[in-house]
């Protein structure tokens, strides 16, 4: 799999490119026998535990990680009539244990809200109980009949991070959508990944929610991908589940709810925001090697240089970075090329010449080459690795910048949406939004929309020229 | 929760003190509303969360982590004959998607030979591809019709470390069950867990496989735990999956195989081994809690002794240990109380008297009180830890002697197993062994039994007389 088969299908064929690049840059197999199930290779799962890593960190600081069942017996999800109508047609079901046909049919969990609740409603006692902040990391599962694509549209969810809060009030939930956000958005600052932040219409929230603020990125092909939800449940599980506090007067109050999750899309997101026709690029919070260290071994000195790589290598290992010598035999050509598709943000070229004079080759994977001083190879590696995060995160504003577009007209609507998303004034009804969907073939995905640049635009509903303020219009995944 | 209930039941009631342990120390909630499914509280994922940590940094030496799909279709797993045999009756099937039925039935992975092994079938090529070795870390299910417990005995087995392992001879895939074995050695001492292995009967392997070699542990009462099991595969599963190499001579061979796991069991086997009556009793390596630091602050000179408790704190984090100060507004015997039941293994008072004589009041979880010179605590604390871990492993060694006895005649095993296992000697024929079992009620575990302590006993099986060797007889969980 490490063959030189030359460079990948453009990035503008976006779908074969992406393809492609899963497999040859070993982030997922896509044969396994069944449709919409995939297999982790190594290299991506090393990529995986890194940006859940940081996920898991962020998390950390005030919420506790747990772990329950993946079976939800029907009659639980079938108790908040909304969100059952939401899932019922994508639900797989365990009917049979081994050749007995099951009392009560068990799902398996599309989400966790039927799993926790039941629990919740036997954990929250008191106001002193709340908040309390909970979260998992599992695999989930959707009947997805539509085209399945591996990280993005899947049948096994292998990595969905589910968080569920329950306050005391409105206000506390509300509060707690707006930290998970922040959180989201500090997370995704991680992936060098910009976000646009919206309020998802009301046909679209999450079954069972008040509403449903969702995370978007922008895809290379225009399109957007959803990448993080974050739902104000009000007390409509609560209710259902009879979640009750006393509260400090002695009364007994029904608790109000968040959740909210984020997939392996993220891994999907980050490989499509910063890879090129090499392969990978990855930001160095997260790749599996951030410093490989390819040695010059041509002609005499062969053993200098191997000893000169070993001992970069425990030095930036020592400083905590992770760093790899690629001693094999093999070209230097072909091992850049090697890690080049692997996206390692830097290779420490090490020759002859370099130890002669004091220094280091040091290519980005963007193609930036300079020479570090040997002697302070740490403090310099650091700043390139630094500098280099820093030009992901401005190349990927820029993505989004050149993908998105104020406009006040229909007409500009319609060259817009070719390229990207756009804003636009809509008046908040649904017939109005159905109008402009059917005519530039995309979806109104919501409002109060938060983009990192001037969302200022008109006021009047491109639809029906009554007042309306900015919507979010694009074409998803 | 923290309510001060009393002692546990005795442990000699070990049935009724594992299970009020598990709610009363938050380790798993059993109210989960389907039978043989738990809820991982999260003061049991943080535990669960170290253990595991150990396991993977143990396994990652040289082997690489990934993921497989859950679902298995049928068409996969009925191929190795053998196999689909030992599953049958305990699988849960998916039958439907939504509201439509499969057309090929999915298998609940109650293993995964049957999804990795089709994988393999493409990935191992040539020689060079060898050996291969991948684990993951995953939820298995098995329709248990027994009695189910926490931990032990699941239809969800929340946590299952499965490593698969490619070799190109027979003997490279013997030397991996050592490799194997050694590693799970290595585990169980970190968790100060005895062992004992042997190799199972050949009625008693694992379906498809040439031969098992088994880590059993044994439980308060007597009873042996399976902790762990290596499998050395031959070719079955190469053969019926078509895993083949080129070999250096350009002739295509068929891979030998191994495969070995682990589960939760091995947090059963450390809760039920060390706690006690006051609760959990953790050793340090994997404790979410390695020291809490309680405030002694009755009287005056409360500010200064929150203050001091603080510097401890953070000078212990620092120093790497997972360390709490209880500010909490409780009196101090309840916060012992607290921390005894969740197993911390040291608690340090502070209280104006030690700020006065310049010193920091130790106990540890089993009640050793000392003082430590708070000038030199850091060091203090980790040589009370790493005294407290070699009391563990040595009260460990302790029990699995006293619950083991050589002997020679079928009278001495009916007094011995009474009390724990016995090691017999035995011809190996599976009437004898049925004739073992039927009389003392209990089961031929295995033979080549390593155990810590000297095995040497007759060599006359003791059912029918002719030359036998050591085999292991207990009654089992």
């Amino acid at each position: 799999m490490d063959d030189d088969l030359g460079a990948l299908p453009p990035k503008e064929d976006f779908s074969g490119w992406y393809n492609e690049l899963l497999w040859r840059a070993e982030i997922m197999d896509v044969r396994y026998p069944v449709k919409g199930l995939y297999v982790w290779y190594p290299f991506g799962f090393a990529l995986r535990r890194n940006v859940y890593g940081e996920l898991r960190a962020l998390l950390d600081v005030d919420h506790a990680e747990t772990l329950f069942p993946l079976l939800i017996p029907e009659t639980e999800l079938a108790k908040e009539g909304e969100h059952i109508k939401g899932f019922e047609d994508e639900v797989y079901w365990v009917t049979h244990g081994g050749l007995s046909p099951l009392e009560v049919k068990l799902a398996l969990r599309p989400t966790s809200e039927c799993a926790i609740y039941p629990m919740y409603h036997l954990w929250v006692r008191s106001h002193a109980d709340l908040p309390l902040r909970v979260y998992q990391i599992v695999n989930t599962f959707r009947y997805e009949t539509k085209h399945t694509r591996p990280l993005i549209r899947l049948r096994e969810i292998t990595s969905f991070k589910e968080a569920h809060t329950v306050h005391a009030t409105w206000e506390d939930a509300e509060a707690q959508v707006h930290a998970a956000l922040a959180l989201y958005r500090q997370f995704y600052a991680t992936l060098c990944v910009p976000v646009i932040v919206s309020k998802r219409p009301d046909w679209d929230k999450f079954p069972g929610a008040d509403y449903t603020i969702a995370v978007d990125t922008i895809m290379p092909d225009g399109r957007t991908l959803q990448i993080g939800t974050v739902h104000h449940l009000g007390d409509h599980f609560s209710k259902t589940f009879a979640i009750t506090y006393e509260d400090v007067d002695g009364e007994q109050q029904f608790a109000q709810q968040t959740c909210y999750g984020i997939s392996e899309r993220c891994i999907a997101a980050l490989i499509s925001m910063h890879g090129d026709e090499k392969g990978l690029v990855l930001p160095p919070a997260v790749a599996p090697v951030q410093v490989v260290i390819v040695p010059i071994t041509i002609g005499k000195r062969k053993e200098e240089v191997l000893v000169a790589a070993r001992v970069i290598e425990e030095e930036l290992a020592a400083a905590g970075l992770r760093v790899k010598v690629d001693r094999r035999d093999l070209r230097p050509g072909a091992k850049y090329y090697y890690w080049e598709m692997r996206g390692v943000p830097l290779r420490l070229e090490v020759g002859p010449r370099d130890l002669d004079a004091g220094q280091v080759t040091a290519v980005t994977r963007l193609g930036d080459k300079s020479t570090v001083p040997r002697a302070s190879l740490r403090f310099g590696v650091a700043d390139l690795l630094a500098r280099f995060t820093g030009t992901l995160t401005r190349r990927g504003e820029e993505h989004l910048l050149s993908h998105a577009r104020v406009v006040d007209t229909m007409e500009e609507l319609s060259v817009a949406i070719e390229k990207g998303v756009a804003i636009v004034p809509w008046c908040g009804e649904r017939t109005c939004a159905d109008f402009i969907e059917e005519t530039v073939n995309a979806s109104v995905l919501g409002t109060e929309v938060q983009a990192g640049f001037s969302c200022a635009g008109g006021s009047a509903c491109i639809s029906c020229g009554k007042p309306g303020t900015g919507a979010l219009v694009g074409r998803s995944y």
